[in-house]
């Protein structure tokens, strides 16, 4: 297994095979909408387990419908390491979420086949059923169910908008497995996606290595005033909930920047009641998402935010109360992993920065049972979830490269997670 | 007519009249829902109607259903005085809103009948149609017909929400009149009112003289932003339309302190979309309704909001715009009336304060056309538009009492406007 370090993988195979799968539920504007479950997902599942099947992999599915396409290791009984993401697309979804993590596993089996390489350890290239969310509510939901996050039965009995159940649409499409939908051993697994951020653009770096993913919490603030008439009521009578909401969201801004360059603060909605144009209203409830990746200072920035909504709120004699609606921790990833990460990108020599991740992936639910990391390369304007979604050919070919090498780091040698010899 | 200065109301005359009405449409809450054309407020206007007759007045209506209950002066070609309000209610009314200027204008009646006081100049008492605007939108609608504002085949064919027409209605109730719904000469006109709003109450004060109706511009400000993920977006790279509205709203609120006590702003309501809890919004819209009973400070206002707008926007690097939806110029009442209610509280020697009113009425368009000014009298913790709307009893006799005098004051001498000899 000399020379190696030299092994790359086809850029414009991997390309080309992105751009085969796009065009299944292309749409105009030149994205893709290959919903969960759906004929069109059936379609790129199928393609998928076609080139597997070509590469001499062996295909189960499990009921949950997750596909494992594996390539045997030279001791079948060694554990495998695990590479992949999902094919399912948002409505309006781009040509590279998800699918260039599953893609780019094929592309690194056709790199390995191409070279006579046969690695110690199986490798098990995943696509996860229903990661986006987008016909199913929750998303990630195959990996969820595969971690232990979410039982089957219940994964089976939800509903589109349509009523439609996850297990009816898996038998339609033929891809209710037998194989259980729980977690098996593995080395290590990893997950290459892009960034759906702007942070690799700007810094014009092109390997971001994933160190975790920021703990989020959802929050509903909810500012009680009293409703009154907009015309006969003199401004220092009101109890108006507005009042108090712009030192709230300037102290919570002021707070980020704090805890900058990780801490974020998004207000994404916002509902007023009565809601009447000439009505001081009489409730404000604000979403307030906050996210960091240290679980200290997410509780720090926690702790901040509900003291400094008491202190303006009672400066305007305003009640005021925080309902946390989802609590979702943060994920540090497997140092080992990282390392391996690290190694291949200072082999490959490519420039790469250390990041955390914004967004939840199949990933985070993996890394609870099995040693995870992710790598992530930039796309543009770090536009995500819409047509307009692009990512640099160069880009997710080095990706790639990152992957190949991670993958032989841990699968190639008898020791896991070592560099091979 | 010497002694007329001592005459006085009988108030609890006044209020067990108000308590009769207010039988019409009661709610097991206490309030009432009397809505503007139903059989309800035909319940109401024909008691009205009935008591007028009892004092010998004329009753005539107009095409706008409504209803004019003259009392003949000693010079029937002598212009009348004009008093009213309305008698329909909101959905979830109170006993007072409207059917108090109605029915002190009967209680006036009755005390120059007891007395035996014939003035010269005739007394019209008014009930207006569809001041609310519950039922059919807009409000003040029977005043706004009479004194030009909408023209009355417009009018006629506004419906609820059932798909009733106006007119349909008005002949339904037997309440389409032959008169044509046009303004006639006044030598004045009086509405007397409950204040809407917490002032007097506040000041401990029975009489507000009513000199103008403040201005109210209401605006869209639509800030524009860019979607992006609240995830993988670093706060330094967003363009987040809610980073600009604390400022804005800020300096909005600062702008009315400058111009206290009369300058308000309002925000209603506000749209965000998408308005997903996770996605930094592309686009605020944010109702603003400013207020100020001075034309020349609601420029200086409106020219200050655009201002600070851009600045704050462009602050964010976001682009916003503003979009007048609205525009009520101020309204002064007319000085003569304005002196007559002064002088009619100097002989009462009631407390009173001058103040403008924050809301419309029907006297806001009456003032187009005739001499007119208003009367307000305290209610309590300035509540209205609900059912626990509430008067004190003293308060509507005092009321009562001005416009009594108020009216002798226009009415008893062949010189408009002057005091009674």
């Amino acid at each position: 297994m000399s020379g190696i370090e030299e092994l790359r993988v086809n850029g414009s195979r991997l390309w080309d095979s992105l751009m085969e799968v796009a065009k299944i539920g292309a749409t105009p504007a030149g994205g893709c909408n290959r919903q969960a479950l759906t004929v069109l997902d059936k379609a790129g599942r199928d393609l998928f387990c076609q080139w597997c099947r070509e590469l001499g992999c062996t295909i189960t599915v499990d009921r949950m419908g997750n596909i494992f396409a594996r390539r045997e290791g030279r001791d079948p009984g060694s554990l495998p390491v695990l590479t992949g993401s999902h094919l399912d697309t948002q409505l309006t979804g781009g040509k590279f979420d998800g699918v260039y993590g599953v893609l780019a596993g094929v592309e690194v089996l056709r790199t390995l086949d191409e070279a006579g390489i046969s690695l110690y350890a199986p490798i098990e290239l995943v696509v996860w059923t229903n990661e986006e969310g987008a016909r199913f509510s929750p998303a990630m939901l195959g990996s969820g169910v595969w971690s232990g996050e979410f039982a089957l039965e219940q994964a089976h009995a939800i509903t589109d908008t349509g009523g439609c159940t996850v297990k009816s649409e898996l038998e339609s499409i033929g891809y209710l497995g037998a194989r259980p939908a729980n977690a098996r051993p593995a080395r290590a697994a990893f997950e290459l996606h892009i960034e759906q951020g702007p942070i690799l653009e700007a810094a014009d770096i092109p390997i971001g290595i994933v160190t975790g993913v920021q703990g989020i919490r959802w929050y509903d603030l909810m500012i009680h005033g009293e409703a009154c008439h907009a015309g006969p009521t003199p401004m220092d009578r009101r109890k108006d909930p507005f009042m108090a909401l712009p030192p709230i969201q300037t102290a919570l801004y002021s707070l980020t920047a704090e805890h900058a360059p990780w801490a974020r603060v998004t207000f994404g909605n916002i509902r007023v009641e009565p809601g009447s144009r000439n009505t001081v209203p009489e409730r404000l409830v604000l979403a307030v998402d906050l996210r960091h990746p240290d679980p200290d200072v997410l509780q720090i920035m926690d702790a901040a935010f509900r003291k400094l909504v008491d202190k303006h709120a009672s400066c305007y004699s305003l009640e005021a109360d925080i309902r946390l609606e989802w609590d979702s921790p943060p994920v540090s990833f497997d140092e080992q992993c990282i390392e391996a990460v690290r190694e291949a990108v200072r082999r490959l020599d490519y420039p790469a920065m250390e990041m955390v991740s914004g967004a939840g992936h199949d990933a985070v639910y993996l890394s609870r049972v099995v040693p995870t990391a992710m790598i992530f390369v930039p796309c543009r304007e770090g536009i995500s979830h819409n047509e307009v979604e692009y990512a640099e050919p160069a880009h997710l070919e080095a990706g790639c490269n990152v992957l190949l090498h991670s993958i032989l780091a841990c699968a190639g040698s008898d020791r896991a997670y070592h560099a091979i010899p």
